[in-house]
């Protein structure tokens, strides 16, 4: 049973275009923006709400609103949490920098969302997002699936991306994702990408590429885009945002379309309750309705060892933030 | 250069379901609708037009007239003559029979074109289609690429969604098609079929299918598929309409996507200029900007030449239509 | 609580429409079809079921069922029972020479839905409209609100077309509406159509129309109009599935659109029981949420009484429907 | 003749919105932003284009670019300059305060634009509006039309919405706007606003309304909200870029719709040539094709002379903004 209900809690750059794609989409009937800064969360609501007396727009009531009013949410979208900070244009943040402070606001949005329901589907995109996911899937008693992460669904969108404009087609002709950490160590799973069918061998035979599809190129290529957007904008938001956007379509309509999201592994690729990292679901009313453990290459499976270690380190800088925030 | 004009030449079953997905799209400024019979023309243009005053609905102006309305037009979507006629349930209708028939429709049509303009992208539907498009292409000086058949993108599409109703998943989520002629003979190359990136042999492992995912019975399937809707509603118009619209789409915002058409074959898979087929292209806004040769594992090699045979014959009875017309 | 699940009973000309315009809308989890002919019911989902696995689709479960399905519907809309027959073109057919016949589909369609819901919002396209929401609405006792019928938005969409062609403008730009019944007798609130705010006494002094807009001519043009698109292709069927389902998103959205729909009047305008008719109303969840009894002027509330008088024989005529049938 | 082709100058908080906007709309073959900050630009666009490879996305071509880009847009929207700075939540600015800066912004960006078109329809966002849309429309003898401003379309919204926030229904339902400046002394036609037809007057009559539509209450509400929203959030961008959009539509599509923009006036109100100000026009594919003077009460008037008097004021300001500039 649905409300057509959206909460989304945090909308600073990525919330508040969570809040834009949600509101145009025209699916939601009700859409509460929760943020610790109420005139933020206030002004947006009202800002959008002006928006729904234009022509084409739907009429979504949109509203500010406490953690209460996620009671007969059916979806959650989580953008809490400051960002990775850009000072330097040289260096390249890291999400994992971000693991002590964002621990404490996820447990303290799980905490505010589980006093009112354990059914809502929420969406994590807080960032380091596969330790954030570790933390809410496993903290809260939240039932299995109804809790997951964007994960490398926006990862994947640009590797989807840079293969296209390599060959300047249609991205969404391109099949294909990364897997493990969203973020500097997530990697493509190049075995199986595909144009139409065109393997990975085949693709520089029959279309005119700009450079020959090189799995380390373009595997680099993905994280540099990354780090484009942040460094030359600020921060990254569009993407990401609409990515959320359609995990949450794919909820509300129950589509079961396949997605890469993060969620915790349970004996997959020998893991078992000990990482949590993005290779693809089935996405459906209950969230994730089944994790599909893709069988990988040797390079590839060595390069998913390597992004959960590096998650797990993450884990633990988390687990022990109140000293990093210090510095 | 566009005008975000579009011409539909035919508006019976399936002509009047494109008007009706092109008036919802919100990318035309012009629909012109041209049917030999004129009332029919003007009541579907009418109550299109009546719909526009509807809450969210754009002004398209859509109306009734003539071959000189597609002088400016950038697509033209061509469904007229007569369809499939179903008499007896236990029969199974064969495309061919039109062939006669409407091999003098399509000229008449792209006479009608032709006299006005060799710019707009002409979309055929009209069947036996393989050889209504080998006309179009090749008897009227028509620009390479500019005139192509929708092909098996519907074929590609029942495919799509008979695999993913086997493993309850989005249809969206499955990459696949078929190649060859649009109907009986249609293969599925299965060999590049794929959900994300599982393959053909893997899907049973990881999804719990209603049945293995076998070659010979899921090819049935498709072509079963097709008949249980002729049979049952009398007509198919609702799929392949989107798919003309799909294709329009495409064209009209230049997207280039991959995308199973009809083109008559230039040195592909051993043919050259003497047999139209469908095998994935590049759809942009010269319409087909590229055949890509896939290479067919050999058990599809000798289906795509099946086909390829089956679609000269075809050719062959429609250019001795008029005795066949007879009968 | 809502399941975003549609119903659609009758999937003729008319309901095949509204199914169509229900796959694209992106709103819908799960539509199902119900039809006294089986197979056109199945072959209309099926054939929408292949639609699902093109580019732009949603992921929509769409399939034919039984009344039973209705169970956990959000919103139903009934299109069964012939419509007007068009055996000459010179005859103007009236509605209500199928007061008898689907007098009884009503019933029957009406005894199906309320042994499994009276819940679901009930929309009602079945003509002659006004006595099938009477019949509806007051002999199942379902609560009030939750059914009623399209009513005049149909003709109020052909009002808005016809003055915005007159002066080359978007309709959407038009407010006005017919009220009485869904026919011949419907009639245009003229003392309060406006183009954003210019009156009917204004348009002709700051906007170049075709001709002045006269009370008697546009009234009559509407009429006609509907005829029109009749006797030219056969039936009407692309504005009122648009109409439908423009009702069904504000139902699920619960948007509170005013909008003029069928409903038995309760001590408006004078009637208390006796008749439903179409009036501006708000459209919500509830189905009809409030009737707003507009104040007209002297000449309209004439015609509101004699549309009152016509539906109320037509009335009689469905009563005494099996004698009207033999004839 | 279009190229579905629009440009963006100024991506900061409002642009990067329409950016957004654009990027849904399934309208743009192409899209190049524009900012002095070519950082800003090429983060905007990478980030948006990585959006293109998810689910429902078109592929919209959108890349960072220069003046030189602009010469083969349909449309170019103009948000270039720095909005209102709030630095006091007391305090309510001013957009009087920009125009010294922002003429210099704007006589840049229209210099940038003229070298390489005259013919796309250029629509300003930049504030204080109407002065911007006076120095645009009249220094550089761009044609009369097809440059012009959002003008009152956000106020208008506003209106529109908390006339149907106090009677709790969908804002599409209420006809109305705001006249004049668009800022401060912005004022709501209240003569002419109506609910389908229901006035001024009778609004208390037929709805439960939260409080009484008091012209002075609601005509401050309005004003009040775009503060609440500024101070709020620290700027207003969500509804402000809906409103261009929806007007970029009606241009693209030549739809023809009345919507309150700002432009020179000639003639109108007694002004001419000395003032632009918002007031209702015909949109279509020539920008502004027609100006509607709407008569408007005594009270009206004078808020409009009012109004007038202000811009002015503000323009001279301009004329001395470098002196302005230094305080």
């Amino acid at each position: 049973m649905k409300n057509n209900k959206l909460a989304i809690v945090g909308v600073g750059h990525v919330g508040s275009y969570v809040l834009a794609d949600a509101m145009k989409i025209g699916l939601f009937s009700e859409i509460v923006v929760i943020d610790k800064d109420k005139d933020v969360a206030f002004g947006e609501a009202l800002d959008q709400a002006h928006a729904t007396a234009l022509t084409y727009m739907s009429n979504t009531h949109v509203y500010a609103g406490n953690y209460e009013d996620v009671k007969d949410a059916d979806v959650i979208i989580v953008a809490a949490g400051p960002s990775v900070i850009v000072t330097d244009k040289n260096a390249k943040p890291d999400r994992a920098l971000l693991a002590g402070v964002n621990a404490e606001v996820i447990r303290e949005v799980m905490q505010g969302i589980t006093t009112y329901t354990k059914e809502a589907i929420v969406i994590l995109i807080t960032n380091p997002l596969d330790t954030m996911v570790y933390i809410a899937e496993n903290e809260f008693g939240y039932p299995k699936g109804r809790v997951f992460g964007t994960g490398t669904m926006l990862d994947s969108a640009r590797l989807r991306h840079a293969v296209a404009s390599n060959y300047n087609i249609d991205p969404k002709s391109v099949t294909g994702y990364m897997m493990g950490e969203h973020g500097m160590t997530a990697f493509p799973v190049f075995s199986r990408l595909n144009v139409q069918g065109f393997g990975e061998k085949e693709l520089d035979v029959h279309l005119q590429g700009k450079e020959p599809l090189d799995r380390e190129v373009f595997g680099q290529k993905v994280v540099n885009t990354a780090y484009d957007v942040i460094t030359s904008k600020g921060w990254t938001n569009a993407a990401i945002a609409q990515a959320a956007i359609t995990l949450a379509k794919a909820i509300v309509l129950d589509e079961r379309s396949v997605y890469p999201v993060c969620t915790t592994l349970n004996g997959q690729y020998g893991y078992d309750g000990d990482v949590a990292l993005s290779m693809p679901c089935i996405i459906g009313k209950n969230g994730v309705e089944q994790q599909l453990e893709i069988e990988l290459d040797e390079q590839e499976m060595e390069l998913l060892h390597k992004s959960a270690a590096y998650i797990q380190e993450t884990m633990r800088i988390a687990e022990t933030g109140k000293i990093k925030k210090v510095n």
